[in-house]
């Protein structure tokens, strides 16, 4: 459509160089932005010049007719200059980062970080909380009595050079436009842009200046993007970000349409996560963590170590222990437990061929092991058990899961929500491997 | 793209049928709204529970996805339940009323109201001040010495019942809805969106109660929309909703590549209607004058007529003075002159084959006849009076139009803004005669 412009916006003193309405327009009729219109909306919008209404219509423009590379770029590099930017330059180790997209049972920085951390490589990961049906790593951290998510850079720093891993709380000083911006799409319906996805994903990731990032992008069900073509996409976006601002990105896209692991909910996954480094825990997990313990290592530089031997001899538990201590916690204590326990039994006989990520992870949500708005308490001990994994034998009568809960009342929400979780096959039908790892994208 | 939810909205009290954000996905999608999501979401917005941030992101899907003619109607159903009604039931007259999308010298309504009350049908013309390059009919009549745009409802009835033409400002109480829209669509470049614009326009018009209706839809490029193809959408979608709302509803898609007859700006408008009123003026003027009483006549079933002679004759002057006097005008008080002039001279033989609508009408709004915001005052004087129009010989050095302002700084930029507006053909080129009403949409 070709339209004329009759007005001009009043500017606050007419000394900002650009219009918003100018810049809506240029995405709306699917133009792409100038570097400077990206770095002046950015700063605006920070400021409180460009209003929240005019951000969410150029959030949908952007939404619905997408960004160049160089624009998405351009923008991330706009919300990191928003605010403070870390180094870690000062340490004698090389670092790694890594970032998964989230998912239901995703307890892997929990013995990724010390086991990475165990190699020489520092590992700061500054994480989040959870929100809606996927956990948050600083909720499960939270599981353990004494330890506490908010550290100063400086004890962070002491920590990293110390026990070489970290997880903590990121400071508000990093990319404040994204924290503003999201809060928007937030509410806005504007979200699932993979242009907006992928820049404030790696606007927070790149000003935590780690040399070396390894994404974990999930798919299926229980992911943020169900659709593989979307979490392919949106693996590449990243990919390309992080290449671009100099930082070393690789990407692994994986399963996440099952749980990972037995267990979710903070404190079961604490649990599991240890059973890990000594050693154990579920093959998925296992398989999960070694990867991309790998790739972290290789991107730092360490191609020539026994990943495996560090699980199998202790050397990864003892790191763990020292990063818990470290931080308040008893990584002896014994972990909270629900007041409350519900079992799902199987109806009939088969084999389990699914295991639906986003109906188990609804259900943990419901028993109190999430939250629906950003403040909310969780629960430490609530979650699922999941007794029955993908590929195993059921029999009518046998336990299917565990709902953990301090609050009975809320069974019957998370009933409904597992409900048709186990998809059963007949009896003796050949279920194939689970694959975790679906590609690698550099 | 596929993705999941996981998050609602914590709802004020929770007793929202529905919540904006599914709204904005549905449409965002490439959905169809139900009609109870539209009258929710536009009445909740009224109310301010849809806040304007998710507003602006539900026009902007709406600008890029569209809206089907089931969806637009039940919108602008919504915007007008969202005010008050008119009803002009109680008159002993017809009514008819007309719309125009708005153009550069477009008097029109000056001498068309009073033209067609003079046909014993009532023109209630509620009508709007001018903004950017185009003028507003309140301005040019509020430069009649006297004359006063606000009447009560009361004071409305009556005049329609005693003189049968009204042109005055419109109440509040209509449409409330699409205020507050229009404004936020004002500052989030969704302006252009045609079910935008088009329910928009009809909500007012179908509020007011008219029985029947005619609609001016510009193209070219004085108008709000430049290209023909979206001039005739919009006429299109208006007369359906019209159609669907149960008002007789017909659209004449008229040029305004070049501006109307030889005057634009508030008093010189004033006076070339009157012109037209007197059985003179332009020959443009006078055509589309013709044709939409003619529509707006027949839509009343008056097809028994002989408009032209009412103007020759001085029948439409008595009714367009006795209208301007019931409004507190002096009808025959001398008009307000602009203190300073310029002339602008061609320099080159030639002969003009286009006058650009958009140029003569930028140069007017600087040279103080429109304003850039809301609230701001405009010169009665102040506009451009075109010596030379479409067709018409030139001679190096002839007069090619007056500027007119009262500030004589303004001349500077508004030389500046018509510079090029005149396309001179070589002496002797045939131009062909400029038609007026392209086409006629029922």
């Amino acid at each position: 459509m070709s339209t004329t412009t009759s007005t001009s916006t009043p500017g606050a003193g007419a000394v900002e160089p650009f219009d918003a309405i100018d810049v809506i327009r240029a995405k709306r009729d699917g133009g792409v932005l100038e570097p400077a219109q990206i770095d002046w909306v950015v700063d605006a919008y920070t400021r409180g010049v460009v209003a929240e209404e005019q951000m969410s219509a150029l959030a949908m423009a952007i939404f619905l007719n997408g960004m160049e590379r160089e624009e998405i770029s351009r923008w991330t590099a706009a919300m990191i200059a928003s605010g403070e930017r870390m180094s870690f330059d000062a340490l004698s180790r090389p670092t790694a980062d890594k970032h998964s997209t989230g998912g239901v049972g995703d307890k892997i920085t929990l013995p990724l970080a010390p086991l990475v951390a165990t190699f020489g490589v520092a590992v700061p990961q500054l994480s989040g909380r959870g929100l809606g049906h996927t956990g948050g790593t600083l909720d499960k951290l939270e599981a353990i009595p004494g330890w506490r998510a908010a550290l100063s850079n400086e004890e962070m720093m002491a920590q990293l050079e110390e026990v070489g891993a970290v997880i903590c709380a990121a400071g508000s000083g990093l990319a404040p436009a994204d924290k503003k911006l999201y809060a928007l799409r937030d509410v806005t319906g504007t979200v699932e842009a993979i242009p907006l996805i992928a820049s404030s994903i790696m606007s927070k990731k790149i000003a935590e200046g780690t040399a070396a990032l390894v994404l974990d992008v999930k798919t299926g069900a229980g992911a943020f993007m169900t659709e593989e073509a979307d979490s392919r996409e949106l693996a590449r976006t990243m990919v390309d970000l992080g290449t671009d601002a100099g930082v070393a990105t690789v990407a692994l896209l994986t399963d996440m349409s099952a749980p990972l692991g037995r267990t979710v909910g903070n404190a079961l996954e604490v649990r599991e996560s240890v059973e890990v480094l000594a050693g154990g825990g579920p093959a998925d997990v296992v398989e999960l963590t070694v990867a991309l313990a790998r790739e972290m290592l290789a991107s730092a530089g360490r191609t020539d170590v026994d990943v495996e031997a560090a699980l199998a001899d202790g050397r990864a538990m003892d790191t763990w222990k020292a990063m818990i201590a470290a931080q308040g916690g008893d990584p002896d204590a014994a972990l909270p437990v629900a007041a409350h326990t519900e079992e799902l039994r199987a109806e009939a006989d088969g084999v389990v061929a699914g295991l639906d990520a986003m109906k188990v992870g609804v259900a943990g949500w419901r028993l109190g092991a999430g939250r629906s708005r950003p403040g909310e308490a969780v629960q430490a001990g609530a979650g699922v058990e999941i007794h029955r994994h993908i590929g195993e034998e059921v029999r009518a009568g046998d336990l299917l899961a565990v709902l953990h809960t301090d609050t009975p009342e809320r069974f019957g929400r998370a009933r409904e929500a597992i409900d048709g979780a186990w998809d059963l096959a007949a009896p003796g039908t050949a279920v194939p491997a689970r694959r975790i790892v679906l590609d690698r994208i550099v």
